[in-house]
């Protein structure tokens, strides 16, 4: 058997912020050899977005289950009461930065798979060094050597803290897209006195702007909120008071939900804003499709192990931002899961050890019932 | 007599990129001198927009007039055939920094002051060393000196490069007004995923710039043509894709005629920002308020003393930017004529021979007919 809370303890006093080598892997490793994992650590990609170490491991066959987590963690900040990755035990909690966000809820689903006898179905843990950070070459790199492996789960669980006041209130079925536009409007720079001399950019920045603030994407679907446009920058950078600029530019985030494409969001924008400034140049990247794993048995079998173990019912919810589950849904349905994050991505991150023990329970549960078919 | 060529080159010979002190100076006090002028010399202003080194020079009594002018020059900037403070003379031209804008001018008056008796009627010469930088301590110090002295001039004559195709073609009535306001909106940070946690500030910013770029100010004056607004600048800074901004800001320059006053311009604009941003802060600089002198005495005087030379006739206009008119303007009327502007601020300025000459001639004729009442 394994102790959650001493793993947990373990994994956060191995210190890794995002891209994370290394320690925290060992420590991990160390965990699931004598589970019978067959454990594969690879290091993926090159600067400036890697190299990113990422661990896959997995023992088993039949019904195949996959648990996906991070062991990467945010930068501690300010603010913490001792050292961020010196882990402490009081009134009940146990701190350190990762503590929800995810070391906790990976100490968990290990602790909850050495309760499972190794030949109950196949178990696969699908973990990266890089989910805080680009995340370029972490869950896409094992995606891509899982396949190349010929490792294809039946169901995936994510880990991420998705409990908002009580453990095991929300449950992620799905999550928004998100595309970022870049703007350039080009003009012609002259001396405010001249100004038929000269063609202000910021003019028809600001009209497109004003009419990309107005649209109405949509007003939500059957298990979305609806999608937003938000104008995150506009920069000039003039700093003469009496000259006309030769270039205004702006950039847009959209959190869109399954009525859209990003791409189709982008050609969008594109042409509104090429109405008012035909010449403008318009670049979107799109971070992540929107998705949705359909209510049904997987979200219904980690409802039920939620309510078997906690009592409550869970919310099933596609709110927030985004998370590795946008890769991982394309090898099979997905849903998301774990401790409360309130106090994520903050100074004194912590977990409550009776969440910790909870979620081990529900965990557990989770791999049964997924072998049971 | 006095050279008009020589006493050009000699003052574009004493480098004096503004602020302007020393050495330039001392070529023009040696001028003024042998013609009667009783000249003092003096340093106003501290950092950062002094100290500024100023010349009040006068003789004479009875009807008065002054010249305005400087002797400060931009930076030379690049692409100079020769040094930029080396005079040269080549096929009929005198080529060197401040050549029009305007130690020519200055050579000019100096010349013409010299063809006419001193017992004649009063000359002042208003010369100060800052009109090219931000202006703070030079003519308005020289009014201020003149004031205290009881120097107050019936006519002012600003020695500006004035014309455009061929000398005498422009004479300047007037100047519009200029007025820079700053709009800052506050708005307060969050995550794009959860904009309803956060205010975003740049919606109402840009839809307060689209209303205030479609403002008809007028439609013109008698001496004007309509006043106008230029969005100068816009700026929020933020570098995170994923962050909604706490703060979004704004920069407009408007150049106006004599329907407004600068500060009622600014209490429309933040009338106008405040409706879509009740907490925006709007913070207006007045650079000077629009003026004319009406086309008049002073005017046909200058005009008849062009004709004369020239056998032009000279466009009596407002148009341009800013120029220390809006401050003579206080002490009596004032009108400006100068060499021609082509090469001002430009690589190779350059003044022709034959219009140094036919300035002086100009100048003359109007020292003679402003003494003539």
């Amino acid at each position: 058997m394994i102790d959650v809370v001493q793993l947990a303890s373990a994994l956060i006093a191995a210190e890794s912020v995002t891209p994370a080598r290394g320690a925290v892997f060992d420590v991990l490793e160390a965990a699931l050899w004598p589970l019978g994992f067959a454990v594969e650590r690879f290091v993926a990609g090159e600067a400036p977005d890697g190299p990113v170490e990422n661990l896959l491991a997995t023992r088993g066959s039949g019904r195949h289950l996959a648990f996906a987590g991070h062991v990467d963690v945010v930068p501690p900040g300010p603010g913490w009461s001792a050292g961020a990755f010196e882990p402490v035990i009081a009134d009940g909690l146990l701190r350190g930065r990762g503590a929800v966000d995810m070391k906790g809820a990976v100490a968990a689903f290990v602790a909850a798979a050495a309760r499972v006898p190794a030949t109950a179905g196949q178990l696969t843990l699908i973990i990266t060094g890089d989910e805080e950070g680009p995340a370029t070459y972490g869950t896409v790199a094992l995606i891509d050597r899982m396949r190349a492996r010929g490792l294809l789960p039946d169901l995936c669980l994510v880990g991420e803290p998705t409990s908002v006041a009580a453990l095991g209130d929300m449950v992620k079925i799905g999550r928004r897209g998100s595309v970022n536009i870049w703007i350039d409007v080009p003009g012609r720079q002259g001396h405010v006195a001249y100004p038929h001399l000269a063609d202000n950019p910021i003019p028809p920045l600001v009209a497109a702007l004003v009419e990309l603030d107005a649209l109405v994407l949509d007003t939500g679907s059957d298990w979305f909120q609806p999608s937003n446009l938000e104008i995150t920058d506009v920069t000039v950078g003039n700093p003469a008071t009496n000259v006309i600029p030769a270039h205004a530019s702006a950039r847009l985030s959209i959190r869109f939900n399954d009525l859209h494409r990003g791409a189709e969001l982008a050609a969008r924008v594109e042409a509104i804003v090429r109405a008012h400034a035909p010449a403008a140049q318009v670049t979107a990247r799109v971070s992540g499709e929107a998705f949705l794993t359909e209510p049904g048995a997987l979200s219904a079998l980690v409802s039920a192990a939620i309510l078997e173990v906690t009592g409550r019912t869970a919310e099933l919810s596609t709110t927030g931002g985004t998370s590795d589950a946008r890769f991982l849904r394309a090898l099979c349905p997905v849903v998301e899961f774990g401790l409360l994050n309130a106090t994520m991505h903050k100074a004194d991150e912590a977990v409550g050890l009776e969440d910790l023990a909870q979620l081990t329970a529900i965990y557990e549960r989770v791999i049964e019932r997924a072998f049971a078919g």
